[in-house]
Parts: structure tokens; C-alpha cells; sequence
């Protein structure tokens, strides 16, 4: 199915009054700063929806299916095409190998051109073994102690480089799931050697406008260690790489309590933040919908973000990327909500008044540090979020609009109750 | 030094047109609820201020003094006056003995009344050695293994409740730090039952129309262990006590991760939520601004509290205090940021659509459920707030009419530069 | 398979001289406490394997599949009865219901009674949907907001009573999954309302002489609450059905940090500790080998179930299962190692000298009762723990004898290498 | 006072026998690694001790005095030389600037050396303001936003290279508490920048034999974030420094749940290990005696301290220190368990089968390779480590000794009872 761009702006019209007044009052109490750059920055603002995010999610306890499910590629681009229409900020879908290799190149291009869809990061996966693998990552891939499975999954790794070069990516995201789970299992030096090795000899085969980012989590599927545990090791891996190598920052990759903000503001002064992945969590790597759980901690997150991209010009715009696991929502629903989340926190960071920030830490004072933030946390930005999506298109009320024109019983009247997204 | 309500008003003045804008256009988008009904249940709202967060706190490092500190009760009473005449929600007082043992009763009582404090629960101090005592509370106190020096701490929380009494205080709160630093140090068994008899016995000597709230905490002074470690524990002292005994919650005494707004739901079902403490954290025991770090969390528990005051008829409200500590702010702004977070939190939780609420929830759509709160928490309410304390005479703006009163440069006037408020 | 009595015995006699040699010096340097009772104890303690523990386990990433998995009940028993063979403390087993049921009663009893396995506490699932199944818990069971799911997951806990009665086991354990994983998602004080009268009419349904056991879990398989989420919350739902209902700990079903020796004082001080399963975790609920990460906090725990089965009359003697999940290791192999870990914390609790550790306590000499414990943990207990096992005709080493009998490859000869241990 | 040689010899005589045939029998079982080599490298191990370990320490929420604490740095090194002469093993002191400043540097290392005390690295403080001090670290030292106040931080980091210069030291340990305790606050570019700078000029300033040594802390006295916040962080600043910088391991310096052994391997592996500072904790920074909480990990870390220090040749031998807190012990108690619990886990680690381990990496057996750490786990090494002292004419158990020839008691006699350790 594919929404028209009439019936969005059909449905817009019944809040469109109501839009119109909202922003109006809103744009009139904000001085120190130009809203349209904030719209037009917003609407420009465009996150990869991952391959794997369209299907019903799990846990090692179960799986609930969820109706509809895209059980194709060409059917995974036609939803996030729905995403697009809806809200003109997922214009990108980053693919997993080897569960989205496509069988017709030009088909598949020509259905993501023409929901206009770009393809950013590629994902390989070796945390998971394929039918017909010769050998098993259960011990690990680019770590592993054996050289014939390092080599396999460095061949995968390239082969993931080769399809996506022929699809139009520029840029490798290796999320590395090796570690152990027993004290001893694992010499850590070797591991780490081995691993800086493997990703060496995938970062010299990548074509010389590709970016490789490296991704970093603490624990899971592993449980005692995991290779790559924090965004320091990932930084030592880039590092060995070269200027093209960047560490990834996943929202829910991180020990209890850590201040992922500031991880962010140091990656992007050394020009070392490479990628970007939304979720939320509460407890570890959730993956729940962006901005559920602490939509706080998104905000000062998008602050150093927002300061980043002004001031450190050696770094990259990231790669942007909702990886969140939806395991008893509809899907699009779900991604609906993170990316009108991700763009609440935006537009609200946006709206930080630098200039008495700066001021007020150059006098240390506190308290009116802590009202400038909140002064920007707490203004409604809704009607600037509308705003932007209504300048491209699309609708002022995505997950509303989406429910109206029944895109889900559509879905699983095209497609079934029981199909199910490939993968995992 | 006192503010007077003429010095308010005209400083509201200056932006009353601006707030009178603001709420209205916000007054007109709210249908479901009647906006009347959350300002008087938020101008009703009185929060107490403990008598030591009027001074610089510290850590275990150091502590850097703040000027004008109050260096008696009558002085930390003149500071909740001004607390109270910005916010009109600081009409409560928090004493902690030792440290504000009143030399002349009546007097300290005409001082509160002259600021419409009224003298909420008492805090006894079991932590800390008084030069004069007999018995350290190094190893203990009310679970100390040897019952001489359980007896002088259960004779010092009946004094506690002596003077509370000739103050007009109608509840104790008991924070007992005791715990151990090494395993083996403690027998657990033995402790708790120890705890329970001191605790009964501090219950059956309270006034009948006393209430005894008992404060839980998992570490800190102690880092093995703690008495009652967690609102279990706590809610077995009560039980063992009685129906006036209540479980008290401290915002900043949880385990890394706690859904406290689950625990306050428990409680309050049960009948047994007394008391609360107010406060934010990243870490541990923090005692930061409140809503400073994770003011979506304290939303989610404002609406546990809204849900429960309106349908636990056996839950009494609870009695409300702020604890944090002000290690690098001026105490009084501190406390007045407190102040507006609890009161905006509230107001966002008042807003929350429960019949829709109710209604998704009954039929699990969870993307709903989300969104119904999420519309609560995006609006700003900070009009509806300012409207609050507008009724009751209190600032628009209260900590921008700190500033503008030059409060803190007065008390510094006063008191000098080198005071210290008493106690830690 | 089956292992014999002699080829064990064949086995141990190639390290008889060794382990007297060992035992006769560590009996010789044990003075304050008889080392026969506790090795007479020791041979005594009986852990439950549960069923789902013999094939290999997963992550929500995949699995990677072990060879020669039970893919019967019979084989099951089969497999346990190795263990029991190798170490005489395996001898019982915890059924999960629906991967469980029994097809020919009679023969599944007397295949149990041939290895001396015992039926042990009988495990319901309401955290999956059955292919059969009219409703679905996806969003949850027992506390479900619709009474007809709640009666659907009633019935089934009652089925899984009837079961158990018919195999001679005593008590139900119920492991609820159920919770929420967004905010507003569900009413916690109807979810818990909902889930009490669930308990309180399974409970009700059970025989006299029939136990209950509630387990708890702060997450996961849902991210933002858990209805049953602490020990408080389990403890109030078991004293809501009666004397025979009790709170189950698993260790790996805490926050970060938590003090859990102190949750099992508490509990068995008030009668109410009934069920304990073992495990190990770094982050979460890892379900590693028992002992594998932290064999300290074991130690420590033993010390409170020791006192307390010593102490506290009105606890019965606890349920004991291990629950870990066998992800990268021969099942069987991990399950040795984890009965072996929990008799070497059991031995090293026993040889505490309590009666020094409480002249310590009384008298607050806390390095002294620091020394008490590392004296008892530093002993190197192996050769008690042997001669434990040797007194029931066990292997001296079962891990080796394992090896050295070459059960995993007679298991994959007879069963095959892609069989798959029911369930999960 | 000082403890005579032939006091401890009279002592060690009592349990010389018992010694010798724990010993025989251990040395016997040992077929795999030379003990000689073990006990010849425990004896050469030294641990510093810092000066402000040797009197109580305290939380924030108030301190217990404890009788004979040194008041002077004489009277701390007597009491380091009794740590050494009963352990053999503290045969260093880590002074703290300014707490520490000798008036007669002669008489000071006259003083050491009578005890066989070397100094060991030097400690800077900026997170106290001095009496005299002309600017307040309030809001920060060498990441100040203000050049002055960073100047004054500089300046005194080169003081305490001075005096270090004076009295034999070559290394600078800087342990910045700098940070922000709201969101807000600080820009955390400039605070990283700013910090980098001044870092590098006390780099720069250091005699060309000295080595610096940056630590690192996820919070505390700082609640929402700390300069140096990781090791990341750490070694991005020792790298911008120079060769001989380095990062420093604080066991207690880490989020919930951090696999530091992993930290530590990876530092080592890149030659960037230089110091490392023993304690255990439980929730935080705790402070609490080394091994006290959790033993299996410290032994885990030493496993990868004693693997780096064989094969990382570009690696300096770490600088070792006990930072631990003592608030309810005797501090020299604590210390000597401390200095026990370090051996201990130190032989353990030493302990471990290499060749065998490698050996099961290299096949994957990860049943074996937990198996092996176990083993040398699992064995009790203390006759090991107490022929380690005898070797050295130290004592075979510190602590009794240390009670035996009551120690406290003559400090109490000589200093008195209220008098206070300098400093905190």
C-alpha cells in the first residue's frame, strides 16, 4: 500500500485551524532565536529506518506476532515508504545482511526512489549463524581465536560492503556481538587484537568514500564480556582504522546511569561520532520507543548533539538511525512515536538559548544554567514539529493519520495475519 | 528580612500581561478537565522545607559555604517566610532534633505562624554522636546489639515527639542509617527485631493523633547493609506498629533502576504511603534539585499520587517535604526550583486524560496509553502554575523575584558571610 | 544412558589416595565444628533440575543448538539421572507446564523413581501462547485487565496442580511475566488487584498439603514494570493467600547491587522464604553457572539460609532449583558445575564458627567478624564436598568422570545432533 | 613506637609449626608452577599506603573519631613502618598535598627510611579550597572556565611535583573532581578542553624521570557529571600528554556492574596501566577494605595484572595503593586485611595454569577454562602468602600480631584520644 499525498492533506485539514493557532501563539513568544531555521533544520532531519524495526520484536521468553508484517524487502520499503509519507523524516532504511539481500538490484532501487528512500548504513550480522555457514560464530567472528572463522566473517563483512556499494550506501555499521560469557573463556588481549585486525583488513576493503562505524555495548548476548564494551575500545578500534572510522552511539548500549551526553560531546570534539542509534530504556538495552522513558536525557543528549554539528566541523553529520524493538506495539506505530519523539527533542534543543548559556557558565551560575535548559524543556514545541512536517508534505499528526486510513488492516489484508518479517 | 506582599505584586506586574496571554490561549485548548480545579488543588499544595536545606550541604570531600546562611531557628523560619511569600506552597516546616531544639517555644511559634508555617513531621537524628552523649551511635542505634544504647535512642525520638508536640507537629519521620559496612558485621536477623522493638516502642509512646512515617534507604552511611533497606522492610515496621505507622518514600533512596512510581502505586493500594521526600538524582542518594535529572520519571509518579489521593480514601495524604542538599546553589533557589518542579510535575499529572486513559488501557492499546500521557507531559503548564500562585498572591516568577529583591545579598547583609547553618 | 555404580566407582579409585590424603589434612586443621554433620548434611541436599535446564538455552539473537538434547520427558528424567548418578544431589526435578505433560503417568514415575528422582516444585507458563490457545498473553495473564484471560490462565495453573498431584509433587511455583512496557500502559493498582485475586483462587484450589510459591522479578520480559517486581510485592500476595503460600528467590531477579542475603534473613525471620533458585550474573538476569561470577555473595547468602534453617522453625526447608540458562556450554556440563558451586558455598557457610561470630558481633569487633567469615571462605572445602559425595556412591570429580564416560557423545549417538530440548 | 624484629619473631613462633605443615602439605599438591617463584614475587610486592588512610574516615552525614590517630607525617610514616614491619608489604607512602608538606624534608626521609619506606606517587588537591587559598574550586580547578583559577590549580600540581622532587618521588597521581552537578552547567567541549591544557603544562613541568598518572570517576563530589569521567576519557588525556602519562584504575571508580578486568587488560595492552588503587565496594565509590565484597573479582583483575606485567614489556609496572576508607575500624586494621586480601588474590592469580588455560581457549572449552581459574581460586593460598612475610621476617598473621602486641592501645597512650588524622 502507498498513501497519497491527497489523503494526507485531506486529513490535515480538520487541524489545521487548530495547527495554525497553536504555532502562531507559540512563534510569537519565542525571541531570541529564528524559528523558521528550526523548522527548515527539521524538516531537513531524516532518520534510517533499520530493516529488521518493521516486524514484531521478542524476547528469549516468546514472541507475539503482530498481522501484516512485511515479509519482503520491496515489502519492508513499502513500509517505511508509509513512515515517509506520514512524516518526511524516514526518508532512509539501513539494511541487515544477509536477511535483506536483494534478488533484483534496479527493482529495489527503483522502489526506494520511489517512496524516496536512500540507503545509509549497511549492517552485517555475525552474531548468528546462516544455514549454511561452514562454521559457527557461537564462539565469536571477528575476535574469534581461530582464523578460518575471522576470515569467514570478515568475507562477510565485505560481501555486506559489495552489496551496498551496488545499492548506493556509503557507510558499514558493525555492531560486533562477540564477548563471553564465563570468567576465563576469553584471553581479553587476544580478543581485542584479533578483533582490530579483522576490522582493519574490512576497513581497507571498503571503497574510499565509505565510513565505517563502530558500535559499542557492555553486555548482551554475552554476559560476562563483551569485546567492544565501551565507546573507548570502539575508539581505540576506529583509531587503528583511519579518518574514515567513527565510533556508533546506540542510546541503549550503556552501563546504569551513565552520562551518554557527555560521551557524545567528547566523540564529536575528536570528530569521532560517526553514527547515532534511538531507543529508550529503563532497565538495559530495552530497545523501547524513543523518548518513553527519559525524554529528558534525549534532550541534553540532542543539546550536544545540536552544539556538535555547529562547532565541530571535523566531525561528520551522524548517521542517524532508530534501532528499537517492538514487541507489543504495531510496529509502524511504534516508529511513528520515536520519530516524532526524536524530533520533539530536537526542535526543543534548538530552541536552548546558547548565547545566556554561555553567559551564565562563564559566571558559574548555576541555577539560571539550569532555567535555560528548562526554559527550552518545558515550551510545548508540538506546533514546530507540525509545522516542519506540514512544510514537506506530510502530516500534522502522523500516528493519527495513520490510524484513520487503517494502513495496518490494509497491511494484513495484503499481506496476512500470520507472514512474518525475516531475520530474527 | 520579610518579603512583603506589595514588593511581589508590583514585580508581577511586569509580566502579568504576558502571563494572562499565555493562559489563556493555554486555558482555551484544555476540554477535558477543568482548569479551575488544578489551580486550587495547586494553590492548596504546601510542601515542607527541612530546616538543614537552608544551608550549604557538602560530601564527604568538603563543603563550600554560602553566604547568609541561618544560624538559628528563628533565622531558618524567616527563610521558609521568603520561600513561602514567592511560592505560596512552602507553608511547612521540617525540623530535625538536635539542631532546632527551640530555647523559647512561644516565640518560635509566633515566628512561623507570622509566616503561615505550620510545623510539620519532626526528624530525630540517631546518626551522628552529640557531644554530651552517653552512648555512640557508631554500630547503631535503634538495632544496636546492646539495649543500653538502644534505650538512649528511643529516649531521644520521645523527646522528639515531646517537642513536636508543644510545636503542634502531629507526625515523626524516622530515617534510621543504621546498617553495616562488612558483611558478618551485622546478624540481619537480630537487627531487624531489634528495629521492630525500638520502633514499637517510639509508636505506642506517640500521641493518638500522631503518625509515624519510617523512612527506607539501601546505602549510605552504611555500604554493606542497611536496617530497612528497601519499602518491604519498611512496611513490616510499620505493620508491626500499627494502623497510624506509614512506609515514608525519599525519591533519591532506590537501587539504580527502581519503578518507584509502581512502589508508591503498592503502597498506597495497601493504605500505607505516609510520607515523601522530594528530590533528583543521576547516581545515588544525590539530593539534587527535584525534576533536575529525570523530571518525566517524577510525572509518572505525580500521576500514582493523583490516582491514589483520589481513590485510596484509606491512604491519608501525605505529607510532603523537600530533601536535597545544596552544595554548589544558593539553598533558597534551590528550594524554589524544587518548589515550581513539584508543582509543574503536579499539574502535568492533573492534566492527564484518565477516562481516555482508562479507557486504552482496557483495551491494551498501548501506542494510546503512551500518547494520552505524553500529551499531558508536552503542554506547559507553567501558566496554569503561575496562575496558582497568582491566586494566593505569590510570584509570577518566584526565583526571577528572588533576584530582583536581592534576597541573598540582604541575608549576607544580616547575617554575614561567614555563618553556618547548624547541623552537618 | 544410564551410569553405573561400578564405573563410577572405577573412576574414583584413580584419585582415592589424593582426595584422603586431602581430606584427612583439612579434617585434621577443623576443630570448632564436627566435619561429619556437615558432610552428612551436605550428602542429604537435594536441588531440583528443571526440565527446560537440559537443552542448550538462547538470547532474544538466536540460539545456537547443542547436540543430543532430551527431546522427551523421559529423556529428560534420563539426563537428570546422569547428573544424580555423578554428584547425589540432583536428585529432583521441576516440571514446566505445557512442555512437561506426562502422556503415561505410571512410566514417567517409575523412570523417575529408577534414578531416585524426586518431582519437585511443578512450574505453569503463562509467559508464551500455546498454538492451542483461545486467548493470548501478550498482554499478560493473571493480572490481564479482561477476566476471561485471567480465567484462562487460572485454569491452565490448575491444570498444572492437577498434574503435579498426580506426580507426587508439593508445590507450584508461579513465575509471572506479566507487567507493562510503556508508562501508562497499565494501572498498577488493578494489575496487582487483579493479580491477587488470581493467586489467591489458584491457591485456594491447591491440596493441603501443597505449597506456593511466588516468585519476583524487576524485568524483563517486560521493560518498564513487573507486576510481582520485589520481594515486598510477593511477600504481600502470599500473606493475601495464607500459610502456605511463600516468596521465591532467584538470585538472578534483582536490581543492581541489591543486598539478597539481607532479602533472605527478612524472609525466613517472618516463616516466609520457600522456593530458592540458583544462578549467577554479571548485569542482569544472565542465568550463568551458580558460582560464576560472584561466589562470595553466595557464600554470604548461604551464612542467612544456614542461620535461618537453623533459626527460624516456622520457615519450611526451602525449595531448592537451580534456573540458569546453558547458552555456550554442554547443558550438563553446566549444571555439574553449578550443583558443585552450591555445595562448596553450603560447606563454606557451615564451617563458619558461629559462635565466635557472634561474641564478635556483640562486641562490635567488626574486622574480627570479617576474619570469622574469610576464615571460613578461604578453606579450601573441595575435599569435604568429595568425601560428601563419595559417602552416596557419587563421583569424587563428576565433572571429569563426566568427560571420561563420554556422555555427550553416547547422548548425541543415541539422540542425534539437531534434536532440540522442548520449550523455549 | 615501632615493632621490633624480635617481637614478631617471638610471636611467629607460636604458630610456626602449624605454618610449616599447612605449607608442606599445599607445596605438594602444586605440581604445575614453581611456589618458589610465587613466594619470591609476593615478597618483592609493595603497596603504597596513602597518608590519609592511617585515621577514620567519614560520610558525608558525620565521622566517628578513633583513638591515636597521627597527627603529624612523622607519626603517620611510624605508623605505615608498622604496616611493614608485620606485612613486609607496605613498604611505601602516597602523600597527599597539601595535608602533607614536610617542614624538615631531611628529617622526613630519615623518618622513611628507618621503616624501609620509599615515596611512592604524590597526590595533588583541588577539590578542597585551602585557608589561604586566593581562588575557591567551587565550580572546578583545571577545567575552570576561568584561566585564573585553572592557573592556581596548575601551580599547585608543579608545588607538589616539587616537594615529590624533594623527597625522592617520581610519579604524580591526579585524581580531578571537577564536574557539574546539574545539566547545564558545564559546556563539557570546554571543560574537556580546558582540562587537556592544563594537564599538559603539569605534564610538561614534570622531571623527565617522572611518570603521571590520570584517574578516573563516573561521579562524586560531582552528581550529574565528572570531568574525567572514564577510562576513555583518561587515556584520550595521558595520550594528548605524552609517553609518560598514564591512566590510573580505582577499583571503586566505575558505573554499576563494569567488567574492569577488561579495563585493566586493555590499558595494558597499550602500555597505558600506570597506577592502580586497591579497595572494594558494594554500591559506589564505598571505600570498603580490599576483598572485602567481592574477592572473585579481584582475583579475576589480578589475573590480568599478572598476564599484562609478563607480556606487555611497554607497560610500566603499575604504581599499587590501597584507597580505602575507614570509618568504623581500626585503620591499621583495615589496612593490614586490606594488604592480606591483595596478596591473597595476588597468589591466586599467580596460581592459575596458563598453559592449560590457553590451551582450552584455544579449543573453546569453556567449561575447562571456568574449571581452571577455580581451581586456583578455590585453593587456599594463605600458607603461600604467609611464607611470603616469613621470608621477609614479617609476621605470619598480621593482625593478631598487630592485636597481640597491642598496637592501638600505645597509640592511644603516646597521641591520645581525640586527636585527628590532618585532612579530611
Amino acid at each position: 500500500m502507498k498513501i497519497e499525498q491527497d489523503q494526507i492533506s485531506t486529513i490535515n485539514k480538520t487541524s489545521w485551524q487548530q495547527h495554525n493557532e497553536a504555532f502562531d501563539h507559540l512563534a510569537s513568544t519565542i525571541k531570541h532565536i529564528d524559528v523558521e531555521d528550526i523548522i527548515s533544520t527539521l524538516a531537513e532531519f531524516q532518520i534510517a529506518i533499520p530493516s529488521w524495526a518493521l516486524g514484531a520484536g521478542g524476547t528469549r521468553f516468546g514472541r507475539f506476532r503482530f498481522g501484516g508484517e512485511p515479509a519482503t524487502l520491496a515489502q519492508k520499503l513499502n513500509d517505511i515508504g508509509v513512515l515517509h509519507s506520514l512524516t518526511g523524516s524516514a526518508g532512509a532504511v539501513s539494511l541487515h545482511i544477509p536477511w535483506d539481500i536483494p534478488e533484483d538490484y534496479k527493482a529495489i532501487k527503483e522502489i526506494a526512489s520511489s517512496h524516496n528512500i536512500e540507503f545509509d548504513a549497511v549492517n552485517s550480522n555475525t552474531f548468528q549463524d546462516q544455514p549454511d555457514a561452514q562454521h559457527s560464530y557461537k564462539f565469536g567472528s571477528l575476535s574469534h581465536i581461530h582464523r578460518d572463522i575471522r576470515n569467514q566473517a570478515i568475507a562477510h563483512n565485505k560481501e555486506v560492503i559489495d552489496i551496498g556499494t551496488k545499492l548506493g550506501s556509503k557507510s558499514l555499521t558493525i555492531w560486533l556481538a562477540d564477548g563471553s560469557s564465563f570468567p576465563g573463556q576469553h584471553n581479553f588481549q587476544k580478543a581485542f587484537s584479533h578483533t582490530r585486525e579483522s576490522i582493519v583488513d574490512i576497513y581497507n576493503y571498503m571503497p574510499e568514500d565509505w565510513k565505517l562505524f563502530i558500535e559499542y555495548k557492555p553486555y548482551e548476548p554475552n554476559f560476562y564480556s563483551t569485546v567492544i564494551q565501551d565507546w573507548g575500545t570502539s575508539l581505540l578500534l576506529a583509531n587503528a582504522c583511519g579518518e574514515r572510522a567513527f565510533t556508533l552511539v546506540d542510546l541503549g548500549h550503556h552501563l546504569p546511569n551513565t552520562n551518554i551526553e557527555q560521551i557524545v560531546a567528547t566523540l564529536m570534539l575528536h570528530g569521532k561520532l560517526g553514527g547515532f542509534h534511538f531507543n529508550d530504556s529503563k532497565y538495559g538495552d530495552d530497545d523501547l520507543t524513543v523518548g518513553a522513558i527519559k525524554p529528558y536525557a534525549l534532550f541534553l543528549i540532542f543539546n550536544e548533539l545540536v552544539y556538535g554539528m555547529k562547532h565541530n566541523t571535523n566531525n561528520p553529520t551522524p548517521s542517524w538511525m532508530i534501532d528499537a524493538s517492538h514487541n507489543i506495539k504495531d510496529p509502524l506505530e511504534d516508529l511513528l512515536q520515536s520519530l516524532d519523539a526524536a524530533m520533539i527533542a530536537y526542535a526543543k534543543a534548538m530552541l536552548i538559548d546558547q548565547k545566556k548559556l554561555s553567559e551564565a557558565q562563564q559566571s558559574n551560575d548555576v541555577s539560571r544554567c539550569q532555567e535555560i535548559l528548562k526554559d527550552a524543556y518545558l515550551t510545548d514545541v508540538r506546533p514546530i514539529v507540525q509545522q516542519a512536517r506540514l512544510n514537506v508534505s506530510a502530516a500534522l499528526h502522523p500516528l493519527e493519520a495513520y490510524r484513520s486510513l487503517n494502513v495496518r488492516k490494509q497491511l494484513i489484508k495484503e499481506r496476512g495475519l500470520k507472514t512474518a518479517a525475516t531475520g530474527l
